[in-house]
């Protein structure tokens, strides 16, 4: 992914921005739903090791609000030690209650994660761009200095603004908001975030199976579920985009894009944990409502991916 | 309202049943936003006294889903403690997080109320009937003996199943399954869970605005937010449909639309926390994203609901 | 159902007016997807004599939108014959296109109908209640003084305004508007329709399984596809509710909502042409993409509905 | 734009495909809304003049639904008689009714039009892929070897199917299915389409301020509405994506976005026609229930495109 050009101050330093393959990190779970802490750790490492350049978690890949409040700061907290600052960690601290929004920010701050990033609150859901900013206002404050980066999800959340006038009123009124986790197709009102006020905040692209597209049309983050297991076939998505080669480009876009296919079809979301068993790195079930793949799905899934060519796809290139 | 005919096995105790108009309580809040717990006992006592024959507590009205999990347990106990047992309190557990649910509903258990309610998790969403199963096992479970209510809000949650088809496989899978808060318009859906396996759980219904239509179909129980300021009002709705006065039993179900309709159109939600001020019993703003009504706006409100009447209908009657 | 009261002046004759059960008439095809005029006439015949007391043609039950305009025509036409004003006939006009629309009025008009019907052009949707009105102006503009009844069906068109502000706007601007068909569960807003300005249009009801709760409200007349073959079944929820037998109206309602879930849970929306078919009066298939019941799924409804014993309900009571 | 590699049997002729800009033509009417015939022709050279490649007519922009059939005919036969095969024609010809729709096929044939295309039917949808595929099989019918484009448009028809599986169904039930008109933003799904049996369909691209993104994920082709007046600005994004520079690419792309994105928010979807005033090519007013741009309204928009270059920037390039 190309820079998006930026020019800041001679003496001011960069401010925090997230480039590259960030994971959307798996929760591990025991098989009697607990957390599993303990696999944290190997999950962190196996991770970063397959090119992962960022850790967002307890977002929906991560099952965040699916966990209780005091669940979201322990596995937190094992994540932030076991990553150890050789990426940073984005914590998603997204509630029903601002009131524990706002605690999980102050949270995350305390236990040194790098970045926090919210869903808006999904009972009662803001209705105006105005009371989105509020919201936000209200969560990031928390911890006024950390970068906050708006999970703009609408599909999912229906809750659905312009993220141009977003960053226009956010961007005035809350001083910690950094950016957009923008998981959403509309590349024109993603480009149109990345160019706003000159390119001043980082606007990461949430659609695995878009990369290419979203690359094309300047982003240099991307933050998904996929770039767990699969970040070396993004990264010659990238690569190839990088060097003008759009055939190779394209051909590994439209592989990511027939492993989440195969993936879905066979076992629907909660296939992209079983992946991570099928690669050795276990993060156990999925929390209800999320189904959880049955063995027999797995070794369907295994040998669908297998056909595919997945396990070889996602070898580290040298 | 009549009652469903309902028949037991002669020495069964007769099951845990709502009748009548059970106000769906507002949490009073400081200025601050801060619970204000003193207040509790105040609204209740004002609530109760208006007619309301039950309290069902920390729902949509009560914005349960905006308090802290420590909020919602201290709310619910200082409701029971104030309640002291003249009315049956049910407590509303819904959250994205099943465990957190699970939890709330031991706590209910724990603290004396009478009955626990739960809408479906809104994070993630059950996506077929077998799973919204298994996350009324999973929360109920909690309790396995308290009389757990599914709350059927299909407009805001976007969770719509059969309520019939919900009844057949969740009577079969969850013993504490006693009934269903029913807020949704469809009333023959309603009639059919009401008539379902000879009337064998209790159904309350949950549109204020249409409670008339709803008795007259059979149901004979009803939670809603305006129950707390006018239960007066619906008290001659129903009486007056009891006696087959159906002129007057329109006018004062139109009399409570037009209230609605007043309201909202004034102040949106909160103007239904604003009402309560003007009549004395203060339960302070709203949380966001739910907008709080001014003091111009609760003026307004004030003058508009005085040339309606509405101040002379909320009087008791005799 | 009860009359709406209305007063006239004194000697300007008594507005058009929709009572009792309106069959929304289905439109008879051959096999081969033609339409079958020479079946209209029985098919008429058959409705009124089971108890009909208006004609509500083309519409959804119709497949109106789903014939050519010169169908559309024709069918009015033979209708109409057919009929030779033993009931009133409305037509149904609806079209994307508004010319057409308003094309189809004008031949309503010249060919005797009674009144005509519109839902709101459906391809490029009115976004504002202004816009909705100009729509309706324009399409009521083709026979000024036929009288014309907006077809509200928010949940199947997408087009939902608050109907009392559609009559204020509407009743100013469109001389020729006389009220709503009212396909929607909203009671509340049914009776704010049916009490507007002291009851000046006539709002007839559309949701067949909600009658018993729509008559409590004041509604004076219905408009459904089942009353083409189980009229008598809902007379008996008007008169029972008429005397004040509660007990024998939610009888019959509940009946006839079972009814309506047999024939769709067994055939979807094709099984209601089925069931004209198995009462002697076949209307032959449904039009694409409306599925057509195959002669198998037609016999397993005649099953389903004998048990539940629809053959005997539907008898004309002495 | 890349062509997609695509390999033919040694003697077959080359199947019709659609490359380069297609605009989605405006139709123009008079002042008292009826069709502007005169004005088709100097409309059709100036588009041709300005870059397209081909004419899509009847479509969204070309406000077909809201025409009569009749109106529909005359503007087809109008539109491919000016073009003279300069370029090719595609007549959209979706219809609540498929007998329409199909007639309309027939018609198109009949006069010389290159290709066809429809929009599922929009009164009721098809709730199957299978639905979909019997009635796209109807529709096309009407002249089974003329080549016929399914319309997705699924954020607008509400019918949303995945499209790899439509292709599977339909290629090998409907012999003159060609390819797609794809108007929506999901380039996974659309890669896979232009990837589908080696390349066997023509897979062409509708959200115009995409358009980057969806050039490098591979697609040859484009139909948009902006292409009547913006074609230079497009153009410009293919050449330097072509040659391999993304800035010059991303920075008219963003020219492109900000061109719609002055006209939608000045003047709502009528703007786009008033945009063929601005330049010299006027089509009159928008049918209800689209908006018509107010005299006062137009010299805003003018203004405003002013003041972003928009009228430097469709000056054709030497």
């Amino acid at each position: 992914m190309n820079k998006v050009s930026e020019k800041n101050a001679d003496d001011a330093p960069a401010p925090f921005q997230l480039r590259g393959l960030i994971a959307a990190l798996f929760t591990p779970f025991q098989n009697d739903g607990t957390i599993n802490l303990p696999a944290v750790k190997p999950v962190v490492d196996r991770v970063i090791a397959q090119g992962a350049s960022g850790l967002y978690i307890l977002g929906s890949t991560g099952e965040g609000p699916l966990l209780t409040t005091a669940e979201r700061e322990t596995v937190a907290e094992t994540v932030v030690a076991a990553t150890g600052r050789r990426v940073p960690v984005i914590v998603q601290v997204g509630h029903a209650s601002l009131v524990e929004a706002r605690g999980l920010v102050a949270h995350a701050q305390r236990i040194g994660a790098d970045a926090v990033s919210a869903t808006p609150p999904n009972y009662f859901k803001p209705d105006t761009l105005e009371s989105l900013v509020d919201c936000v206002a209200e969560i990031a404050g928390g911890a006024p200095a950390l970068p906050f980066y708006y999970y703009n999800l609408p599909s999912h959340t229906g809750v659905r603004f312009d993220m141009v006038e977003f960053l226009r009123l956010g961007g005035a009124r809350v001083p910690s908001l950094r950016g957009i986790k923008f998981s959403d197709p509309m590349l024109h009102e993603l480009q149109a975030c990345l160019r706003f006020e000159n390119g001043r905040h980082d606007i990461v692209f949430g659609v695995d199976e878009m990369l290419l597209g979203a690359a094309a049309t300047g982003v240099g983050g991307a933050v998904g579920s996929t770039y767990n297991f699969a970040a070396p076939v993004y990264r010659r998505v990238i690569d190839a985009f990088a060097r003008g080669d759009m055939d190779e480009a394209r051909e590994w876009q439209f592989r990511a894009a027939e492993m989440v296919r195969v993936i879905i079809d066979t076992a629907g979301r909660g296939g992209l944990k079983a992946v991570m068993a099928l690669i050795g790195a276990d993060c156990g079930p999925s929390r209800a409502p999320t189904a959880t793949c049955s063995p027999e799905c797995r070794e369907l899934l295994r040998q669908r991916l297998q056909e595919l060519g997945f396990f070889e796809w996602i070898k580290n290139t040298p």
